[in-house]
């Protein structure tokens, strides 16, 4: 039975994202998509080329509504200090992947594993946690709270001293640890690189 | 054809990595080296109870010799200040990591399965690195060049904050980038968290 009704992405993307879950990642095609939808593997096949297309796009979204939206938030407020609102950011950042790591293992693998090819899709979300870290980071040389210093390469270096606790490839560190001690330690040390002497 | 004289670890291991090197790690079994070595199957079993056993012997001997050896000789130096030689220690850590992946790509795969399972091997490694930038950190607080600190935990921070350097689970980022650009910026970042203020 085939449905004539147009589809949005975000229907398409519903469906793909319950039927990956429901058939894991290594077994679902576009055809069980489209069964999913009541529609043609054709109709499927013009939205995503591939299963690998159809995988990245899941991805996507999952990497902007579950991590861009809600860091974007915490780089907008205006409240209390910017090293505050960095650790804020920071703390949230990580907690989100270990709770998608902890929560829906066979998930977080397949977003570990596009992560790896999909070039493209990384670099504008990365580029857009930068943006984000920078806002915070700026505000916070402004205020004379941070040591004078481009904020973009400042936050560049910050998000890549703190891969251990965010990227997907460390996945297999995370549960054997108490969350908080090791990034801990990180933090002091960035946050004493960071802040003006007459600050700290 | 058997041979009947005693067998080194050393000869072992030799043996060992000519034939996953020639073999491929998938592909070689206990039984494989026993036969380049002309030893009865039986023997060597005594000496590595399975497959897992001679991949971690493998692994371990090559971060010994490799990895930890050279950078000891670094960490025992004297001459030049505490920054340069942290710089140093993690200069060679990290080229000599980026060089076996590149070099020996087979063998890095089997050496990245092995340090996510082989907890123990990889503890004790970690904890003579660990022990050595400390004793450069040490020195630095000694002489008034870096800040008072507890230094193995700033030789910790300093460690996990270079993981995506390092460590390889992040081997797929090294060969699509200038080796020396992102890490400058992490460097440049901790250095300034660890110098004293009347040194910077």
């Amino acid at each position: 039975m085939t449905n004539d009704l147009p589809l949005s992405k975000e229907q398409i993307l519903d469906a793909a994202e319950q039927v990956l879950r429901r058939f894991g990642p290594d077994k679902t095609s576009v055809v069980d998509v489209a069964k999913v939808l009541g529609v043609s593997h054709g109709t499927l096949y013009r939205h995503f080329a591939s299963k690998a297309a159809l995988r990245e796009a899941v991805t996507e979204r999952w990497l902007h509504r579950s991590v861009a939206i809600p860091l974007e938030d915490i780089a907008a407020r205006k409240d209390g200090s910017a090293a505050d609102r960095l650790r804020l950011w920071l703390d949230t950042l990580i907690a989100g992947k270990r709770k998608f790591a902890a929560e829906d293992a066979e998930m977080f693998a397949m977003y570990a594993e596009v992560t790896l090819h999909a070039v493209e899709i990384i670099a504008s979300h990365v580029d857009r946690l930068m943006g984000q870290m920078a806002v915070i980071i700026e505000e916070g040389i402004i205020k004379g709270e941070f040591k004078p210093a481009s904020s973009i390469k400042t936050a560049n270096a910050i998000f890549m001293a703190t891969s251990r606790f965010h990227h997907p490839a460390h996945v297999a560190e995370w549960s054997s640890e108490h969350p908080n001690e090791p990034f801990e330690l990180v933090w002091e040390l960035l946050l004493s690189g960071i802040v003006s002497s007459h600050e700290s």
